[in-house]
């Protein structure tokens, strides 16, 4: 470790939603990661110009929102929930249906780690599609970084952690970021073995056979492409906005 | 996913006690790790001689263990706990102070997992020191193994998911052993890329540096050491044993 390592910015990789407990504090950035789909399919749906995104935790209150009226995007499980307008592949946020809109959405993994992280600076989402504008305008926000892997049901994946590998990479290489966090050195190992053929990487991964088994594996290569666009979602108040439009 | 994957016996990877609900079941065999340095020094006792290591979870009963008259070995944090006999070094461990004693044992992650695992079908020591004698052990067992990292108070740690990547490795080669988990898949991967040099891959660990700021790094070698010995510690009760000389 260098000697000033430690005013140095860090940047810590959360490898479950189990153990955020060890990183959570309030003056930190929260990148939230659910690649396989939820964070997919919240930058798939801002680049098709949906207006807000309004994340629900529980099936009840996806529920109650569809009986206001609002569009609800809602699954478990992979499974798309009955009263649900779609559910949760990047492929059902077409501009025809999130245009100007405000979707209402609930998944397995993905928005409980938006509530369990709403108390820190700043709530992001990070995805493969806006990999580099996140990383810039990470950088643009002068703070330390907890890169949030969403996990499966607590469970460790791969999918994630390949993905926050990718970031803390792009953080990295800016002097100015540091790491003593053994997640993250995991994770850009494990991304430095996945860089060249990220679908290719993920062809092993658990969330791939779950989604095969629902015949829903069809977006995993669209998911794994870096950088189709630029948005920024972030969380202001009980909605994601696009922070990149303003 | 091969048709008869199911069937075979299964090999998990659990990184944090944080996710241990994820990984528990009452008919697996539950190997405990904790390379730096609890699991390295209880092999390392048992290859000196050791009779029976008594793991206790709390600096109370360590100490309450102490005024009964017992060899008490005692840390958190990294120090030795002020009442006991000597601390977490696999080193404190000579065949002078462990030959046929009954040793109390106590520290900061490692005995806590013991703890956790103890209604499993088995529990079992792991660490470099006896890999191989290890996976031969468990494949005499012919039960699913649940590789259980002890971390660092909850948070991924690089040392426990390199070793369960060795371990699975082990197991994994023989064709009756699977894997559909993210975990090991991703412990499998960071020992490939550690195996040529496990001790300078280690470097870079958060555990290295927070026992090199207390001057406890000299056994990172040791611990890193492939094969050193056959013991096979299991609990037995309240107590480990060594399930080799049997």
């Amino acid at each position: 470790m260098s000697s000033n390592q430690s005013l140095k910015l860090q940047v810590e990789v959360c490898v479950t939603p189990a153990t955020y407990h060890c990183f959570h504090n309030d003056e930190s950035i929260v990148v939230i990661v659910d690649v396989l789909r939820a964070t997919s399919s919240i930058c798939t749906a801002f680049m098709n110009g949906a207006k807000r995104l309004i994340p629900v935790g529980t099936v009840d209150e996806a529920k109650a929102m569809k009986a206001k009226g609002y569009v609800v995007a809602a699954e478990r499980d992979g499974y798309v929930l009955d009263f649900a307008d779609f559910g949760n592949s990047p492929f059902n946020f077409t501009a025809e249906r999130v245009q100007s809109n405000d979707i209402v959405y609930s998944t397995t993994n993905g928005t409980k780690a938006i509530f369990m992280a709403s108390k820190s600076h700043r709530v992001v989402i990070g995805s493969f599609l806006n990999l580099t504008a996140l990383a810039n305008w990470l950088k643009a926000q002068d703070r330390n970084v907890v890169i949030f892997c969403a996990a499966w049901k607590d469970k460790f994946n791969l999918e994630d952690t390949v993905f926050a590998g990718a970031l803390a990479e792009l953080l990295l290489n800016a002097d100015r970021y540091s790491t003593i966090c053994d997640g993250t050195n995991a994770a850009l190992d494990l991304w430095h073995l996945a860089k060249n053929d990220v679908n290719g990487y993920m062809q092993k991964s658990a969330q791939k056979a779950r989604l095969a088994s629902k015949g829903l594996d069809d977006c995993l290569p669209y998911c794994h492409t870096l950088d189709l666009g630029t948005c920024i979602p972030i969380l202001e108040g009980d909605s994601l906005i696009d922070d990149s439009i303003s």
